[in-house]
């Protein structure tokens, strides 16, 4: 039996009091993710990240990220997904996952290089990031019919904070969610690492059947960085919400692949960034 | 001239009101680190890192980040960092840099990857990151005089606020800063990544001969994840203090190698989690 937050006996200090009590911390612990795969000598298997997550969802947190990082396209190309090697003893975490590909399925291993977005010569810029992107077979988003309210947008950080069961035992987790234009969160997660949490996320759509997400909107609990605009992007999905700041490059991105990107989201105000016609 | 934030035009919506705004965004870029050093046939560069950065303070980035990996132990272990290749055409900004290492200086490239804390057979857990971590050099913190009074670290966090310059205009970046047992802080920085902004606070202490920083405790703006407490502890610091939650992995390394761990720093009040005798 584990579970997402752990119990630890803490100091707490008010003032010039201090008092033993009994708390919880989220769990952080490592996640191998290891790809087979076939190459024209047989199959192979590759070690291709070592994330800290907190356990839950690792196969949904595995094939998200091979579809955020376009090793995979379609639920299809797996074959298997299964935890692998023994429990931890300190934990009872089985902390290595296996994805098999289906045979055919050929893998670019520089893709799975994190360092995707430089080029070889040229140095590196926000530019040549949006490039990188462009290459990997992101395109712009169209602007169909789907359309989100703005007041179903401020009743969202509060249904996200309802979802959180480990932030409230903590205090210390990022989440992220899908919804759609009713307002519905559709699937949400939590973990320590916020690029993992939006990973389970798309990986859990993913298995569904429900990639490209094109009608579901991404919502975040913290800042909007390039990253997550990215995996918003590969998903198909044409709005990003975040409850704290956007970085420059998240920007750039959103307005250069034409995705809404929503930030500080809080108390019924939001700021848009980019795509505005999206919100109604 | 290149400045931490950049201009953006967005809308603003409250309530039922829309209205363009100019604000800014904090600004993220991708930072290449290449390592020049010997090998028995001749020197060679590799390129080690690319992150999302903030750019300034790049050479202390790098000189942090090659610290807390534990790929330099000394100042002296430098021969020259200095950007690399022409400023990106559309930020102004040189995103390369490169770390020349001392002749006689051995690299161990192993120890370059990120997924330093797995070991190739028995699988990933916590308990196999402390070793690894144990392996690499690091150490025990001795219970030497160094104390830090409960008054000063409630103090810490406006102290902090004050000296995030950007995050005022944006509302957007991370910050660490190193203090002394007077509440003074040494050094601080901001960053899109919370790594990022303690690598520049380690690097700016290596730089200036300060390591291991023994009598000084680290502040950073967010949660205590391992990856932070493993840069206080390589860094040589005894206390790691976070404005919010820390991880179980946090806890647990700290509780191994004996540093203080405070979470939820704030409002005069906080929790200490490990080696609470440093705090008087």
């Amino acid at each position: 039996m584990t579970s997402n937050s752990q119990p630890v006996t803490i100091s707490v200090v008010r003032g010039s009091s201090l008092q033993l009590r009994d708390d919880r911390v989220a769990v952080e612990e490592p996640l191998e993710i290891r790809l087979g795969y076939e190459l024209p000598e047989g199959r192979a298997e590759t070690s291709i990240s070592i994330t800290m997550r907190t356990p839950g969802n690792d196969a949904e947190l595995a094939t998200g990220f091979l579809f955020t990082e376009s090793i995979i396209r379609d639920p299809s190309d797996i074959a298997l997904v299964k935890p692998c090697g023994s429990p931890a003893p300190d934990s009872g975490n089985t902390n290595v996952i296996r994805v098999e590909l289906e045979s055919g399925i050929s893998v670019d291993l520089d893709r799975l290089q994190r360092h995707f977005y430089t080029t070889s010569s040229c140095g590196v810029c926000g530019k040549t990031s949006l490039d990188a992107l462009r290459v990997s077979g992101a395109s712009s988003r169209p602007l169909d019919g789907t359309r989100f309210d703005r007041a179903m947008l401020a009743g969202l950080p509060d249904k996200l904070r309802a979802a959180q069961k480990v932030f409230d035992e903590t205090g210390g987790l990022h989440a992220a969610a899908a919804f759609n234009v009713a307002g519905d969160i559709i699937v949400s997660h939590e973990d320590v690492g916020r690029h993992n949490a939006v990973d389970k996320v798309v990986g859990t759509l993913l298995s569904e059947g429900q990639l490209p997400a094109n009608e579901l909107g991404l919502l975040v609990s913290g800042r909007a960085s390039f990253e997550l605009m990215q995996k918003a992007l590969i998903a198909g999905m044409p709005l990003l919400a975040a409850v704290s700041a956007p970085s420059s490059l998240a920007v750039d991105l959103a307005r250069e692949f034409n995705v809404t990107l929503v930030g500080f989201l809080r108390n019924d105000t939001f700021n848009i960034y980019a795509a505005e016609e999206r919100i109604s």
